[in-house]
């Protein structure tokens, strides 16, 4: 047996071809979808990140902006700035790029950002939401999980009564794919670096996701392969030179499905912000 | 084997002891810890609540007021009681007695109180808290999930590195137990009525938690012998006109701990809301 490669492509394609469509309909109103990402030093891999981000955004039509601070920005003018965007009405989606200085730490950033323009899904608000189950329809989903969820459906994997094994508690992927997960009627268990017997548990997983960011950390001894298992990659690590996931190659071998690093769970996320982007305007136009 | 029985009794004694020598103090200050419940409508379990939270409040020296309000109250009334009760300098504490007439439903009850009086928990501050791991001073954990934990804690049960099943996914006791374990560095499975082979997840567990509210639901099937599993049973069901939990009789033989019925949750939550009564009195005169 060799597992299924859930390739994003064709999923990003789709969803693309609609942004593309609701954003020409956003221009005949006279309105430019914009999206501003605040930048706190020039951390490589938050460069390349934003990168992808604005090759995505300017290919469905929408307008991109990079506000670059110095990594010794005071908190003053940090929040000022954020201020400024929050209250401009030409722009409809702010992200605070992680991670920040040191000293911007102690902010509230999840709830600096107004929530009607918070499109990485972050504010409370959005928290709230996805806690509770009661999802309001001006409302984001975190990019990273709503990827996630996406490309599990287009690919015909269910997860209602499915257990999924979550490894990483992060706040950007682990808890809140976690909520989402038991909202759909999954059986999430989260697990993560402190967790003992991982492999006893990974063994029962229908689903396991892996958000954990270590090279090859998920081998085929985590996976029962009568189980045929649908593996979700997560990670986006270096190793020798080149982009590796969480999940080592010997998995194909054993797992039902698995999502591929790189053209997996990262173009997923992208495509999702930039979704999250257009509902923000149209949001906003709507009052 | 036999199960050890981990009573509450101990615990709540304890804490009783400590909450009644800070209910002196302040009212050496002048000042009364008081907390209020609103009622709606006449539920005969609710009425027993409310009874059990009377009590230990009057006996640490609090005082204790019932708002009973007809099933058929105006959505305009009710909200005007809570605000009312927000703005009351004299009241420390509010609960929202759940639950409410289908008719007040729809109202965010959980935002409703003031988060510097919600001695329950529910307010989005305290789930944010909760979710993120980030916990203030001025927060207030929900009083199962708390007194789960300060059970565990008491005897001697770790709770880090450790697989727990949770059965259950209310807003009240399944998710926020979840993440407050998960921040505690557990493991932890929620699993709920929707759950494929449960018994296979369940035999993983190091400590299984059962708050579904069916009886004798978790029998000695669940339980792997050799693991010592920690039971704690959450239901307060009514089984031939008498109390019983989630868990079945014939676990205690396979078991490693089990909290009884009666005498082991319930009296933790009550001592738990008391608890956070008197740190709301507390805080609420600091300013």
């Amino acid at each position: 047996m060799t597992a299924k490669i859930m390739t994003a492509q064709p999923l990003v394609e789709e969803i693309k071809k609609d942004l593309k469509f609701r954003c020409e309909s956003l221009k005949s109103r006279g309105v430019v979808p914009s999206m501003v990402v605040i930048l706190v030093g020039d951390n490589p891999a938050s460069l390349t990140y934003i990168r992808n981000k604005r090759k995505m955004c300017e290919e469905v039509g929408a307008t991109f902006d990079l506000l670059q601070l110095p990594s010794n920005v005071s908190e003053k003018e940090f929040q000022d700035h954020v201020i400024r965007l929050n209250e401009d009405k030409k722009v409809h989606g702010i992200i605070i790029q992680l991670p920040v200085s040191d000293h911007l730490k102690k902010l509230d950033l999840p709830n600096m950002v107004s929530h009607t323009k918070d499109i990485d899904g972050f504010h409370g608000i959005n928290t709230q939401a996805i806690y509770t189950g009661k999802i309001q329809s001006n409302f984001f989903l975190p990019c990273t999980p709503k990827g996630i969820i996406n490309l599990l459906n287009f690919y015909g994997v269910a997860v209602a009564g499915k257990h999924v094994v979550v490894l990483g508690r992060s706040l950007i992927v682990g808890k809140p794919l976690s909520m989402l997960l038991t909202n759909l009627n999954a059986t999430v268990t989260l697990a993560h670096s402190k967790t003992e017997n991982l492999t006893e548990i990974t063994r029962t997983a229908d689903i396991l996701v892996s958000a954990i960011g270590k090279t090859h950390l998920v081998t085929k001894a985590h996976i029962n392969p009568s189980k045929k298992t649908v593996v979700v990659d997560v990670g986006m690590n270096t190793f020798e030179g080149k982009t590796a996931g969480d999940v080592s190659p010997d998995v194909a071998g054993v797992a039902g499905f698995i999502s591929p690093v790189p053209g997996g769970v990262g173009p997923m996320t992208v495509v999702s912000l930039i979704e999250n982007l257009i509902t923000a305007t149209e949001n906003q136009i709507k009052g």
